[in-house]
C-alpha cells in the first residue's frame, strides 16, 4: 500500500542490518545511509546497533556525524558494520511489548523512514513492523533491502552477497584443486559449503570446473536432492578408475531422504559411519571415504565464514547491485512506498545481462525459500547444467577497487556517535 | 665448488618441483623456464613430471614446446604446475640405485643443468644428487631453488611462497574478525593456521591485529613457545572480561612441553579435553572453550590448503622474488656455479626494503630449520613484538596483475609434450 503518494514525508530515518553478515551488506547500507543523507525530506539518519536490538535498547548511531570518505570505504568492508542480531520479533497480535517500543522510539526520534537489511527472517520483522505501524496509524515508511549469501530469498531473481560468495567459492576451488592435484598418488578432497537448505552457493563450485582450466570439482551435492551414501561411494570410485584425484563439492545441508542431516545422523547404526565425531560433514565424509573406501589420502575442508566474508574478491557487479538495493529502498520510500522489499528482476532480452529493482510486498517474500531448480541439477544428482552456470556467471562478475593500506584492504573506521535528541 | 668457471656448459637442463605447493611455486618455474629458454648454452629445457619421481621415471615434457604466453601464466598460477612429490631419496653411500638412474637419465638427454624448486628435503635431495654427480666425474650443474610457504629454510632471510601466504592469512583473519564481532553476544573463533615447527605463518596473523582498523587475532600462539592450556584459558576468560568476541590464532604445530602435539593429545586423561574427536587442532580446541571454559559460541576455522594456494591474493613481492630465484638459479649456474641453493638477503640500509639474491651451499641449508626468534614473541607467549612486523610487512605488498577470464583466475594450460631423443 502506499501512504502520501506524491507528497514527501518529513522526519528522520533508521537504518538496521540484520542476519549473518555478508561481503557486500555495508555496499547497501552505503546506498541506504548516502542515499538518506542526501535527501531534503530525511531530517536525520541513524543507524541502529545490532539490528533491531539498537532499536529496543535506544542504541542508535548518528551516520550524520560521520566522515563521508569513512562511510564511502564501507562499499568494500564485510560483514555488517553497525552489527547484526538474530532477534525473533513476536507476532503482534500475540505480544505487542516490543512493538510498543520500538514505536516509542520511532516518536523520540521522530522517525518517518525505516529500512532493515537481511535475509528471511529480517523480511519478516520488516513486514511485521510495517503492519503494527499502519495498525496503530503511526506514518512510517518501512522498506526492506534483501541480503543473504544463501540466495534463498523468494521473488528476487538473486540476493546481493551471493555472486560475491559465489566467486569466492568458485575462485577457492579452482586453487584447491590445483593443490589437491599435485601428487601422482590417490587423494580426495571433500569442499563444504554453506547453505543449510537451498544449494546456490554449493552449485556455484561448478564455475571453477566450467572456467578452471580443468582444475575444479569432478563431483556436486546439493540439498534438493536426498543424499544417497550408497550412491556417492559408487559416483566416486567410478571417478577414481579414471583418474587419481578427485575434488567434491558438498552442500553443509546435504540429507537423507527421512530428512536426517548427514552431519547430524547418529553414529552408530545403518549409516556407514564406522565412529562418534565432531567436526562438520567434510570431516564426517572425508573420514568415511577414508576408513569404508580405503582412500589413503582424503582431505576434508570447510570453507567457513571466509564464504560470507571475504570481500577482498567481492564481485564488482555484485557490489554495485548492494549499493543500488539500498538506494532503491530510500528512493521508492521517499515516493511514497511502504511494506515493500527491493527485489532484483533480471534483464537477458538482448543478450547482454541488465538487472533491474522492482518492489515486492514484504508479506509476498517473508518466510519463503527459494531453491535451486530440479531442472539445473543432473539426472545422476552429481553436478549441475549448463542453465545454472549461464544462471550464476554474470553475478561474479567484475574486481572491485578496493581501498588498501600496507597492501592489505582498507575498511571503514566509523566513528558511532550515539543520536541523542534535543 | 665452482666447475669451468667463465666457460661455458652447453646441454640441456631439467626443472623439477617438489614438495606441497605454493602459490608462487610456479613463478620460480617460469623464472627457471624463461631463463634457461633464453640462454644459448642451454641447449633443451624439460620440466619433471612430480620432481624427481619423472626423472627416475623418465617422464619429462620438452617445455620448448609450449606457447610463449601459456608459459607466462605460470607467474599466477598457484601449485606446481608439473607436478610434485614428497619422494625420500636415500643416502648415495648406503643405496645408490636412484643415482645410477638419474645419471642415466642425464646421459640420455645430455642433461648438464638441474634445477630443482622446493623446502629442506629438496635441498637435501639437491644437495646428494650435486655430490653424486661430483663423485662419479659427470659434470652437471645442481642449483635449489627455495619455496615454502613456512618460510623455516635456514640462510635465507625469507622463503618464496611465504609472503603471499602470509597476505592471504592476514587479509582473512580481518575478514574472519569482522565477522566474528558482528553480534552482541559473547562468541570466541579460533582460527589454525599450518607450520608444524615453526610459527612464521601463524606469527602473520598479528597483521590484522595492526592493520586490520580493530580487526585481527587477539591471541596468537606459536609452536617455539610450549603450549600450556590452563595459561590460555586464563589468557582467553581475562580479555572475555574486556569484550565480547575474541579471535584466536593458532599454529598447527603446538605441543605441551612434553613435545605431544595438541591436536594429538590423548583424549581421556589430564589433558583437559573430554571426550574423543577428529578434526584438527582449531576444532579441538574450539570444543575446549564451549565445554570446558563455557562460552557457548565457539567455532574452530582451519585455513587449509587455501593458505598456500590462493594466488588471487598473491604479494606482488612474492611473486616477483620467485620469478627473480628461478633466474638467477639459472644465471649462476651459467656462470660456473654449481651445489648452490639462491638465498635472499635483506638490505635495510637506506630505510626502504631491498632483496638481494645469493648463493649458499646445499650443504649449508639442507635439513636445518629456521624458527621465529624468540625474542620476537612477547613474554606471555601470546602474541609477536614490533620486530616481527617490521620484518613480514614489505614481504606482502603489491597486487600482481592476474589475467582473469570470466572474472575468475585464467590459469597456464601447458600442454605438457612428453620429451624424446633422437
Amino acid at each position: 500500500m502506499i501512504i502520501n503518494n506524491g507528497k514527501k514525508l518529513v522526519g528522520a530515518c533508521i537504518f538496521g542490518q540484520s542476519g549473518g553478515p555478508t561481503s557486500v551488506i555495508n555496499a547497501s547500507a552505503y546506498g541506504v545511509i548516502r542515499t538518506a543523507l542526501d535527501a531534503d525530506c530525511i531530517t536525520k539518519v541513524y543507524g541502529a546497533a545490532h539490528g533491531i536490538k539498537g532499536v529496543l535498547n535506544d542504541v542508535l548511531y548518528d551516520m550524520g556525524k560521520e566522515d563521508a570518505y569513512e562511510l564511502r570505504l564501507l562499499l568494500n568492508t564485510p560483514s555488517s558494520e553497525l552489527g547484526s542480531c538474530r532477534y525473533k520479533i513476536a507476532d503482534p497480535d500475540v505480544d505487542d511489548t516490543d512493538y510498543k517500543r520500538i514505536l516509542e522510539i520511532f516518536k523520540k526520534y521522530d522517525v518517518r523512514y525505516f529500512f532493515y537489511n537481511g535475509g528471511n527472517d529480517s523480511m519478516d520483522t520488516c513486514n511485521k513492523i510495517s503492519r503494527y505501524m499502519e495498525k496503530v496509524g503511526y506514518e512510517c515508511r518501512v522498506m526492506g533491502v534483501p541480503k543473504t549469501i544463501d540466495n534463498d530469498l523468494f521473488g528476487t531473481d538473486h540476493c546481493p552477497g551471493f555472486g560475491s560468495a559465489a566467486k569466492f567459492i568458485a575462485t577457492s576451488c579452482m586453487e584447491i584443486s590445483k593443490d589437491t592435484n599435485v601428487y601422482d598418488t590417490q587423494m580426495v578432497t571433500i569442499v563444504e559449503i554453506m547453505g543449510r537448505h537451498a544449494g546456490w552457493l554449493t552449485a556455484s563450485a561448478a564455475l571453477a570446473a566450467e572456467f578452471g582450466c580443468g582444475s575444479g570439482p569432478d563431483l556436486i551435492y546439493l540439498p534438493e536432492r536426498d543424499f544417497d551414501l550408497s550412491r556417492f561411494a559408487d559416483d566416486l570410485m567410478q571417478l577414481l578408475k579414471k583418474k587419481n584425484n578427485a575434488l567434491v563439492a558438498v552442500s553443509e545441508g546435504l540429507h537423507y531422504a527421512d530428512g536426517t542431516f548427514v552431519s547430524e545422523a547418529k553414529t552408530s547404526g545403518t549409516d556407514g559411519f564406522g565412529h562418534a565425531q565432531l567436526g562438520g560433514l567434510a570431516t564426517r565424509l572425508a573420514d568415511y571415504v577414508k576408513t569404508e573406501l580405503g582412500v589413503k589420502k582424503v582431505r576434508g575442508i570447510e570453507l567457513s565464514l571466509l564464504q560470507r566474508s571475504a570481500a577482498h574478491i567481492a564481485s564488482a557487479v555484485d557490489v554495485d547491485e548492494a549499493f543500488n538495493a539500498g538506494k532503491a529502498a530510500v528512493e521508492a520510500a521517499i515516493a511514497g512506498e511502504t511494506g515493500k522489499m527491493v527485489a532484483f528482476r533480471r534483464d537477458n532480452s538482448n543478450g547482454l545481462y541488465k538487472c533491474d529493482t522492482v518492489l515486492l510486498n514484504l508479506s509476498s517474500v517473508a518466510n519463503y525459500e527459494k531453491k535451486v531448480p530440479q531442472e539445473w541439477i543432473n539426472d545422476d544428482g552429481n553436478n549441475v547444467t549448463a542453465d545454472f552456470i549461464s544462471y550464476v556467471l554474470p553475478l561474479i562478475q567484475g574486481e572491485p577497487d578496493i581501498p588498501r593500506e600496507n597492501s592489505l584492504p582498507r575498511y571503514a573506521r566509523l566513528k558511532k556517535i550515539k543520536a541523542t535528541v534535543e
